[in-house]
């Protein structure tokens, strides 16, 4: 079981024009500074043809945002865990909402990741899906109404039973997954909260990349954990 | 139109284990080298994960190998041309036989890149493909019979008639398309046949990823042209 | 080459609650009268679970909503070619907008439908793409804007441009397609100008399966031509 | 929770050329004689196309082989679970090894099924995604190697533990979920031997369907039961 400091805060800089490379660099350097002077354990997912780029320059835990379900070879334009990890990357996110995956592609990726010592957050729509999730042992689920993200309404205000209960769940399946949540979180306040429900970290995108000032967002997110 | 110096060499680095980040950088070199040395116009398609690593400190043309067909936002592990771009990369192979992509996609990839200045290598598994691609004027299509890839067997010596039959119908539909071949070159004899056959250049991946001392085998391919 | 009487009015049921099975049985009745009493030539797309079921029991030619780029055999759930043929059906329409395939695909459908005796009827979102599957011979293109599916503002009026250079750019490149038209076809007025403009047919849904009155819609839909 | 009788065969006719319309039509009335002389129940899934076909003559419980993640509507030539059960079926296999679907497909479908009151079978490579789905909470799960799917070398005897080890795991999740078993049943004895595993039923395909007898198949498949 690998240790992972709680709570946890993913940046997720999906694939913003505010996130191509060198608004990216911007981007990471906040991130690096703030989990230096602040102790916070900030992992960030940069976009995936900036992986190795950001990884290797900057002193913050990478996440891929995503990885495929496949062994090294030839297999154009996919990535393997065993790149991702080359190229400096933790782990990787799977599952978003944004770009799901099947049962069978889980499961592969799961067990590989665990080989190769990297860590996987598994994003889950909704309760059930959470469940689904932690019986193939991931280290953490980010659960995230897709309804929700992007929209700056906090899952932690608006559907608060939807983390306690996923916490409640998730741990009847699976006493080892850390359950974050995502969707809508943009305040220091709906942190705090996530974490009150049960939340064990956040998973945030256009809260911090989109904001006018990122550093001001990014220590506003951070101030009340 | 854009202007591509003709025989063109695409190196395609796939997913291979011999091609993650510290292998890449070998390679990235030898190909550097190779190209300012010889003049010969060498483009590199590095993994996705390394695309931005490799494209910003090699000075060597690079092409993704792979692109999605979205508008840059909230798309989670997916690519957009903007995103390689900013990456430093000069455009994409799209369809590759390994990773075909829809007609829709193919439209939405070719046109927009044209407004952001990348340039498309579509790869094609027949000469039917590689018409239906022509319509859509990429700048280059590479035709690679998938069951000669991998293999060794060069599609200029085991089916020539592709090579001269695709140059040919291509170019009934469109004149501005550079005809490039794939599959199975892995000798300088293989590059120049095809070139004889009509190819303005060759798409290459194993014969020089996974050969044992890639800076030989990359100096016999270029050596008869 | 097939033969196939024009103009042609093909009818896409899709997958609306109006269409499946007894809803089906009921707008098939008024087709194949329809098509009996005016001499009009009426083809019927069913839903796919219903296909052998109308095909077998009705007397209008059938095709496919889609078909499965596959060889028969161990395809859990997918639809071959030869599936179809034998539940009654003369082919099968491809490439929806809700559905897009890929170029493999295509070319692959669409060789193996000839040489069992079946038509494909490939849709287009555009001109550039429809010219992109004139180059691997379907029977039939029908080009469809998305936007205008299921609008009732049809593309003869919205954009007739469209179809007029649809029909001249497809023909430069293979003239034994016929150039239909859909998306918003809802009058006979629309059916009217679309042939004026060239079409040899058009392509309906919604607005005869949605229809209030289905029989007095079609009976609209084929008056003027 | 629906009563499903048990155990319970279930034939899953693919795609196969042995299966096309007027096979098909042999194959189940051989079941439905067999089912109504024998007691047995048996289920039946035919080829996507003959579904309606098959279920409004013939009295015999028919499965759809699969069903997308759709609501009514719009969606050429894809099948709602609204649309299989007006054709006449009482639910539907998914997630078959050769047709993997995502999390949220899963998800969608087995909630949306039990509004409909219709039974999911939901197919697993493994005991980790067998797991995976009893957390959705289908009514039955099917689990079946890939590997031995088609050899005719049973998993109840080259992998028994399989059975046992799902039976158990699965039950731990989820008390309601019928696990049965498939891949290489080809025998009665086979069946006999899954059952006493802890298996409910099986999953059969090939060894039915392709059989030389499958009447005979059939009664010697049943025959220790």
């Amino acid at each position: 079981m690998v240790n992972i400091k709680t709570p946890v805060i993913i940046i997720n800089s999906k694939a913003y024009l505010e996130s191509t490379l060198d608004n990216e660099v911007r981007l990471v350097k906040i991130c690096e500074e703030i989990r230096n002077e602040h102790g916070v354990n900030i992992m960030y997912a940069p976009q995936m043809v900036n992986l190795a780029y950001i990884a290797k320059n900057f002193n913050i835990p990478c996440l891929s945002q995503h990885v495929d379900a496949i062994e090294p070879g030839a297999k154009t334009g996919y990535t393997s865990l065993e790149s991702i990890k080359a190229a400096g990357a933790i782990g990787s996110i799977i599952n978003h909402s944004e770009h799901v995956i099947t049962f069978r592609e889980a499961e592969f990726i799961i067990n590989r990741a665990k080989n190769l010592e990297l860590i996987i957050c598994a994003c889950a729509d909704n309760i059930n899906i959470a469940k689904s999730l932690a019986a193939l042992n991931p280290e953490m689920i980010a659960v995230e109404p897709p309804e929700l993200i992007g929209t700056g309404i906090p899952v932690s205000k608006a559907k608060p039973e939807i983390i306690e209960k996923t916490v409640e769940e998730v741990y009847k399946i699976n006493k080892n997954v850390l359950v974050l949540c995502g969707a809508g979180i943009s305040t220091g306040e709906d942190v705090k909260r996530a974490i009150e429900l049960g939340a064990k970290g956040v998973l945030l995108s256009s809260s911090f990349v989109k904001a006018k000032n990122p550093r001001e967002k990014l220590l506003d997110l951070i101030s009340k954990i």
